[in-house]
């Protein structure tokens, strides 16, 4: 099965950026083939900055690496890199009804909020579906708010292969494990939009002391407490061992301790379970050659098959 | 100068596209460097028969370099031969306003005319930025109902170089020459929305019988008539010799004469004055691979130009 999956490079992957997605692509590309791209193009819309997007697309990069994701399993490329894209892209928006995008969330709630929206946004879901359909994907990981954007692709998808035969592979969202939600230093959900998150990587230090600094609750220490939805509990559970959450959650359930306790546990832990990560990362970082090369092999094998693609398409349309 | 015309490829040119248009831009070939492509992806947005298509495209290509485009001066390219085009679409596309787009014409009117409109026709305009931007285009000769679009690919250049810095050559319009105005063969102005035009090429026997059958009106024929503003005399003028349109001018004057007269004088005027280009036309139509080959090496260098152009803006807003 080929699984596609595009991430933003719109700054530092966090704690939820892993968890909640990360984690999970990189899991598929063992039983299946992968295709990871970094979406600099769409992060245009956001991103104005040309420093700050190439050092994005290199930190992604760097990131993804780092994190497990293997070459010689996956393909890891640079949407840029593959103008292909682009092309279909046209292709595809010359049949997407104004409606469809017009009802598109990302759109409509910033039209709502009145923000003042550019085309980008508005047609991006069109760009999207081309970067699906590029590869003939039969799977894609979305998170539960993408699931519009995969049945959008799927229109879009439809109508051409009704209008000109069957042309294009209809892809299948893969909704992302809900269990793997992830608390914020807030206690909300971690997300960059509510200043909340913990970085993956950076200095070990200050990132401990942004645990230390997790908002907690005043109940009296000798309280016996429930470790089901505690946010500190949480955090623990997706860095600590067996061995550690068990541990800790006897404790929860004995009461007599202070956060500041596991505020350290869950430091201790998250050092250990990204070690490996932020070895991995510095070590890419002095290999800037391998990086550029992986990303660049990556691109060739990526528009070998785009531009098989495009290519029925523009046959299909009477392009060529 | 470099000077940039896109044709769409919708159907058999008439008299009205050659007069009103076609002959304006192959006279700039002379003085100017002339880009002139065939625009097959804005095509897309009505034309829905592959087979359609792809003829319409082969029989523009003919007709161009059949009505005197030279290759040697100018170069002749289909559009979507240059997918750079397709990629700097979505570079501006990011900092297109929803509004700008709104506000134009062709969309304005199908949505006011309760038409479906769908998300090619409102980006059409965003395309045609790009068609133009792609080559550092100078001028860009349009029908007064055009100029919009050239306001809206100076707005989007203006912005993109306001926001990453000096990208994009700001082109200016050129407007045809009004006094080019074709009549139809009911007197109005000619257009294939009207179901009033005369074929440049195809059966000249045909093409006499639709002469023969224009609208007059029922003056008595002894009457002296005035040959300004008379759409019959207006066609004339257009293809006969200047002694042709003088002695038809003091008929006209004098009255006494039938405007089945005038008619066959314009059948005769036009057959002559079409005949070298009908001539050549054959000979082209046998010749498919020269035809072909003005088109790969067209693309060839119009690839090479809006290459360079990508990749300064690519540079410029953080792509590479």
């Amino acid at each position: 099965m080929r699984v596609l999956s595009g991430i933003q490079p719109t700054g530092r992957f966090h704690w939820g950026n892993f968890f909640g997605a990360i984690r999970q692509y990189i899991d598929l590309q063992h039983a299946n083939e992968g295709y990871y791209f970094i979406a600099d193009l769409h992060a245009l819309t956001t991103v104005r900055d040309p420093q700050i997007l190439r050092q994005n697309v290199r930190d992604a990069a760097l990131d993804l690496l780092a994190l497990g994701l293997d070459p010689a399993k996956a393909t890891l490329f640079v949407q840029s890199h593959v103008p292909e894209v682009s092309e279909l892209s046209w292709l595809l928006m010359t049949g997407t009804p104004m409606g469809l995008l017009e009802r598109c969330h990302a759109y409509k709630e910033k039209k709502e909020r009145g923000i003042k929206a550019d085309a980008g946004l508005f047609t991006y879901p069109v760009l999207m579906a081309a970067d699906i359909l590029a590869y003939d994907s039969d799977m894609v990981p979305v998170g539960a708010d993408q699931i519009q954007h995969i049945e959008v692709c799927r229109d879009l998808a439809g109508s051409f292969n009704h209008a000109y035969g069957e042309t294009f592979v209809l892809p299948k969202a893969k909704v992302l494990e809900e269990s793997a939600k992830v608390p914020g230093t807030d206690g909300q959900k971690m997300s960059k939009s509510y200043d909340n998150t913990l970085p993956l990587f950076g200095d070990t230090k200050a990132i401990r002391k942004q645990i230390m600094r997790i908002t907690t609750d005043s109940r009296p220490m000798e309280d016996p407490k429930d470790p089901e939805g505690d946010h500190l509990f949480d955090l623990l559970r997706l860095v600590g061992s067996q061995a550690d959450i068990d541990a800790m959650a006897e404790t929860y359930r004995r009461g007599g301790f202070g956060y500041g306790e596991v505020k350290k546990a869950v430091a201790a832990a998250s050092e250990e379970y990204f070690a490996a990560a932020r070895q991995r990362r510095a070590e890419l970082e002095q290999d800037v050659d391998y990086v550029d090369q992986v990303l660049r092999q990556g691109a060739e094998k990526a528009r070998g098959k785009a531009a098989d693609v495009l290519a029925r398409a523009q046959r299909a349309c009477g392009l060529r």
